[in-house]
This record gives C-alpha cells, sequence and structure tokens, in this order.
C-alpha cells in the first residue's frame, strides 16, 4: 500500500536489543565510548550495517563517510533520518543513536504494516558528529552539505593523520567532498534526547524543535596585579578574581533577562574560570572566564555579545582592572522548517502523543542537512537532563513514541 | 665605651656587597632560589658563616639548625636579631636575606663606633622560614621555641627524607629539640621587608610593627549540578560557579568592612577558586574556593570565620546549591612587644627617620621567638608591594636607614 495507513506499532524488544547491543561496543573501561575513526567505532558502524541490511536496506558509505541504509522508492527524492553513532569519552547510551535506532524502528514498522514508499527513504549515521580529536563536529554533515573545505580536511588529528586521510581510511572519498554532495532530500527528520530537562519537568514526551541555536564563544581575560593576600590592604588591591566574579554574574542577569524576553531559547554560561597564579596567599592578578552563548534569534546574539563586552569592562573597572575580550566563535542560529514541524505536530496529534515546541541549545547534524534540504528534530526527555555522561538515561517507552511517530511521520512526507 | 654614644653611620658599600654575593648563590636557571637544606641553601650560609666571622662573631648551629653569630658581652643575657637566607622558589633578593644582612651592617658599625657591648649579641639565621618541601614554615624558629614535637619532626620530605634527619644533615641535633632552647633572650628585633605598598605609598623609610596577623584558612565548596551549558533554561539552573562568585564578592565586603572597623591590620582573599568540569559548555556542577583571612585581632578573625560561613549558604542559598565549609587552618595574632615598639620610634625620632605603626600581615619568626622573649620587627618599603618574586626591590638607601636604626636599638636596648 503506498496510501496514508494506520501504521503497526513500533515493537519495543528489538529497538531495545539494539541499544543494548549497540552500548556493549564501546572501550572496556570508560563505558560509553565509541570515538569516531576508532576500532570501537567502525565495530559499532558493523553492527550497524548488518542491522540495516537485516531490515531489508541497501547499505553504502558516502564520500563524507556517512553511513547511509536505502528503502527504495517508486519516485525520485529521498525522505532522510538519522542522526550519529559516536560519543563524547565516556558519554551515554543515547546521544546520538537513538536517532538511529529510532529510525530503523520506524522503518520496520512502515514494512510490517506493508506500507510502500513512493520516495526512498534513508536513514544515516552521520560521521563524527561529536567534537573529534581533529578538533572540528558534524564532520559528516558538514561532508554532505558541502561545508568541508581545504582548511578542515587538512586538520590534524592523532599521530598527525589528516582529517582527509581518515575519512578516506574509514571508506570516504573526499576527492568528491568541497560541494554539495546531495540535491535530492525532500526532507530530514532527525530523532535526538533532548540532553536537558524541560520535557521531563513538564511530563511532556515529545519535543517538537524549533530551531537550532546559534553558538558564541567569548574568552574575556582581566587583568588587575597580584599581591600578597597577608600584605596588601584591602583597598589598595586591583583583584582579577573578583572582577571575574562581577562578570559571572553580570552574565547571567542579562541573560535571564533576554531568556524572559520573547525571543526564543536563550542562555549564557560562564563554565570556565581560570584565576592566576592561584594560590591561597596571592590576591589574583589575572583571571579568565570563557562565555558560552547560545541564541535562537541571531539578533539577541549580537546584542547579548556587544553588551557582554559593556559588561565586562564594568566589572574591570570596578576593581581597578583592565580587561581584553576576544571573539573565539560564532555560528548562527538554524530554524527549523515551519512545514515540517507542523506535520510533525499534527502526526502527534493523531497519535495521541502529548507535545511541545523546544529550541534546541546543543548543535546537531541537522544543522548541516538544513542546508540541503527542509529539516527537523523531534526530541525525547532526558533524565533529570543529564546527556554526555554515563547517566545519561531516557525510558524505552519514550524511544517507542519517537519512533512511532517518526513513522508517522516519513509515511505523512512521503505523502505530501 | 659601653654607655650611650653616637654611633658611626652605616656604610652602603658592604651591604650592598652581601646582597650582591647572595643574590649570586642562587639556582642558576631561576634566580633567585635557595631552597632551605638545599647544595644552594648551604653555600649561602657558608658564605654568611665567613662573613660573621670576618665581623668578629664566633659561629656555631644551635640543635634546631639555625645559624648563630655572637658578639660576646661582658653581661648575662642575649639581645638577638636576624631572618632567614632561605628564599621561596624563584623568589627575591631580600626577603629574608635582608634582616640578616643588615643585621651584620648594625654590629660592624657598633664596633667601628668603639662600642662595647653588656649583652651578648646574636645575630640569627634561622633554619627554612619559608614554607619548605617538608610542608612547614618557620622550622629554625619553631624548634627554638619548643614548638617542634615529633609530629612536625616525622615530616616526609623530598626522597622520603624526614624533617628531623634533614635538620641533622644539615648540622642540628634534633635530640635536643622538644622543648625551648633558649631562657636567656632579653629582646628580639628582626628587620624585614614590608612585602606591601604601605610604606612606598606613604613615602615613610621605616614601619614599626605592631603585630602578625594570625592567619586563617577556609576551603568552602559548593555543590551544584552539571548541565550542558546550550540546553538548561537559565531559571532551571544550579550553577556552582555563579555561588562562587557571589561568595567571593561578600568575602571581600566583609573583609573591607572589617578592615575599616578600627580593630587592626584585616584581609581576607579568594585566591583560589576551581570550578568543575570547567568546560565551555557545561554549567558548573561543583566550585571550590579558598579564602585567606589575615587578622591582627583574634576577635576580628573568629566573627569572620562564623561570618563566612553564613555567607557561604547565602551564596548557596541564592543558586539553588548546597555548601560545605572546612576549616584548613588556624593561627593566632602575635602582638609585638610594646615597649620594644616604644624603644624602635625613639630610635627612630632620634635619627630623624620618619617611621609609621604597621601590621604585618605575613608570617615571619619573630612570631615564634615571641614565645621565648619580647619581640618586634622593623619593616622597610618593597617596591609596589612586591614579593616572593623576582621584581622584589628595596632601595640600598631604605637598608641603610633600617641598619642605622637597628644598631642604635641595639645600643639602646643593651643600655636598658
Amino acid at each position: 500500500m503506498s496510501g496514508r495507513i494506520n501504521l503497526a506499532a513500533v515493537e519495543a524488544a528489538p529497538l531495545q536489543a539494539d541499544f543494548d547491543n549497540l552500548a556493549a561496543i564501546t572501550e572496556p573501561d570508560r563505558p560509553w565510548t565509541r570515538r569516531s575513526f576508532t576500532p570501537t567505532f567502525l565495530k559499532g558502524r558493523d553492527y550497524l550495517k548488518a542491522r540495516f541490511e537485516e531490515e531489508g536496506l541497501s547499505v553504502r558509505l558516502d564520500p563524507a563517510g556517512n553511513l547511509i541504509g536505502r528503502l527504495e522508492g517508486s519516485e525520485p527524492g529521498v525522505i532522510m533520518t538519522g542522526s550519529h553513532s559516536d560519543t563524547v569519552p565516556s558519554g551515554g547510551r543515547f546521544d546520538g543513536i537513538a536517532g538511529i535506532v529510532c529510525g530503523l524502528a520506524a522503518i520496520r514498522a512502515l514494512k510490517t504494516s506493508g506500507y510502500k514508499p513512493r520516495h526512498t527513504i534513508e536513514l544515516v549515521d552521520f560521521l563524527a558528529e561529536e567534537p573529534s580529536e581533529w578538533g572540528l563536529s558534524c564532520v559528516g554533515s558538514r561532508g554532505m552539505a558541502g561545508a568541508l573545505g581545504p582548511t578542515e580536511l587538512a586538520l590534524p588529528g592523532p599521530d598527525q593523520e589528516r582529517l582527509d586521510a581518515a575519512i578516506d581510511r574509514i571508506g570516504g572519498d573526499t576527492s568528491a567532498l568541497g560541494r554539495p554532495l546531495r540535491d535530492d532530500i525532500r526532507a530530514f527528520v532527525e530523532i535526538h534526547i533532548e540532553q536537558g530537562p524541560v520535557l521531563e519537568a513538564e511530563d511532556v514526551p515529545i519535543g517538537i524543535v524549533t530551531g537550532i541555536a546559534g553558538i558564541g564563544r567569548l574568552k574575556v581575560r582581566f587583568q588587575g596585579i597580584a599581591a600578597h593576600a597577608g600584605t596588601a590592604p584591602m583597598p589598595m588591591r586591583q583583584d582579577a578574581g573578583l572582577s571575574a566574579a562581577r562578570f559571572m554574574l553580570a552574565i547571567r542577569d542579562g541573560a535571564q533577562t533576554l531568556a524572559n524576553a520573547g525571543r526564543g531559547h536563550f542562555t549564557a554560561t560562564t563554565g570556565v574560570v581560570h584565576v592566576e597564579p592561584n594560590g591561597a596567599n596571592v590576591v589574583p592578578g589575572s583571571a579568565e572566564v570563557i562565555v558560552d552563548i547560545r541564541a535562537e534569534d541571531d539578533g539577541a546574539m549580537d546584542t547579548f555579545m556587544a553588551d557582554a563586552e559593556d559588561m565586562a569592562r564594568a566589572a574591570a573597572d570596578a576593581e581597578g582592572c583592565t580587561v581584553s575580550v576576544t571573539q573565539l566563535s560564532r555560528t548562527f542560529a538554524v530554524p527549523c522548517d515551519p512545514r515540517l514541524q507542523a506535520t510533525i505536530a499534527d502526526a502527534a496529534d493523531h497519535l495521541g502523543l502529548t507535545s511541545r515546541p523546544l529550541a534546541s541549545g546543543a548543535g546537531h547534524d541537522a544543522a548541516f542537512v538544513a542546508r540541503l534540504a527542509p529539516a527537523a528534530m523531534i526530541f525525547v526527555p532526558s533524565k533529570d537532563g543529564r546527556s554526555h555522561c554515563p547517566e545519561e538515561w531516557t525510558d524505552t517507552a519514550d524511544f517507542v513514541s519517537a519512533a512511532n511517530l517518526l513513522a508517522e511521520t516519513l509515511m505523512r512526507l512521503d505523502q505530501s
């Protein structure tokens, strides 16, 4: 059948088995770790390739090293889903394998239901989504989108292996990179764990991602004068640590205000703090703070980056210090496709699944695929909002719901 | 002559030569370093021994490893001066050799003037005043005061050498330690650089130390919840780094208030700050701050230590964190002897030297010698208040003034 039908429900058991089997493919001394390009990672891919084939997909590697399983349709055009199988060191069981395992479960449900897709459905394991030893994240989705140029491909990694050599080693063909690899994608939908606390706190099983926040990073260095903690009288100090403390609180207050301003998701974090010389008996002579800023609205990012410089100057002045502010990086926000969001929302309603719109503060492959095609994401709850750590957890029931939603969504997209 | 006379002025040249010669005795790759118990330190002591003998002093090591030069008097009782010849790693040229070099210059002036002391005058190089590799400071003055017991003597140092073995190795006799070594000291006066900015800022050449501050150390550990910097919404965070920032500012405000309260010298410093995991994309889950508190008034120290706990709890509460406060250490303030202070002040007036009372925020051997006898200190200005670093500087003219004052003071004490 190729019309819209009532799909069979996703089975929990094979989905659970995939998670368990993949969890076992880890560096044994630090679960759960499958670092991209390593033998452990390739072992995970061997498992996925076998499973893709078991579910009737034809499997290939594209030039960017992405593993692609393909369920052929009768008409041109591809509807794509997927995520990534690499992890951070000592990461979790679900980021980002959830998007592949749920994709497999959804395709299995489509097939079990006898649904014959008009468009080809592709399930992708994007290469090296997490920041890799080559200093780059989203390697495979960048490559697919034509965003891996000579600079990126020349990045050196472990044992001085260049990134292009590493991609070729695992089966890619970097001679074909540097331009978009695809013009046939009609839509892309990625399932991912939320990695935040919102869905769990509101007891909502499905997040429909409104956009992927842009990320800005500032390095702020305060310079005061190191002095003896016992002999420098309080009024004669230029304590760079206190400038840093003032600045951290100002950043939070400013971010809180912007987060409440109705301009979408906004956060700012001072996660890195170094004071020097960091001795108990020395007034800090310098201090460095790294600010991480996430904004769904690029204008809000611009505003805050400018404000942060003013905050830094005020914090320095108040303690008789000087300050320098360096922009370390800046990416722009990627809105998810509104029509795809609506399709997912309708599908969720149809299945009786509560959902809410939610921004992604983290980066994802979908942000690069969005350069090629309409893209959207489905989030599932993360227990205690935790991620990138062994405690990362999502109940199987939530994955089953998301896989059911993905199957329904893929069918609706195939029909539209 | 043994009555009070007009003393010959201290000569700058030999004093300057002593500083230059001792500066040359350093670990060559990191001037200026003479770490206690090392061959370089012992080379410095060989120089001092030769110089003591050149100025007519008889030289010995006491059981605590202190090098003592002695100018015999005609009556019982000792008037003592001195400081220490060891340094911190990559320290300065004057802390604490200034007190020995100026002592030598003062004794030379007494002898040049034909002054015959009634009491014996001793010039002491106290062993290991700076925190040593054995984890203890003021080793020699502790030993002289009877404050080196079995616990301290068993401390392990480099190559697992115990402190008692190290003291014995350099010529001490630790079997005699554990009780006060002296009951014959009538007065002790130590010259030291200020290590702070006050004398230079006020253009006053002489500081007469009112007391040596007690030192308290608190370790304050905030526990929040680590979270993804992009996905944890601002209002749902428990950011331990922000608790630390609040606490640092509260400590400074509290210290400022106490410093202005007329209860003597008071400082509090948050020189050590660690946030964890200290990653740009992670909301800090925990943060640790070490507070260094210096108080001339022990009651002010008590008050502040209790207040600091309240400040820590308030800073934790404000960010939804918890906190634990640990007292790492606590020493009590040591007031300098008021009659000795008056004698020094009178001597300074007699010599036309401007002086001011000044507390010592740093620890000194005088604090331990004060357990045996009336003790006082004379401070000289430190350029930019700097110390424990290669930039440490005091003009020779200031040392000459201090040595003249010491000679005059020793004579007055000898007469009284």
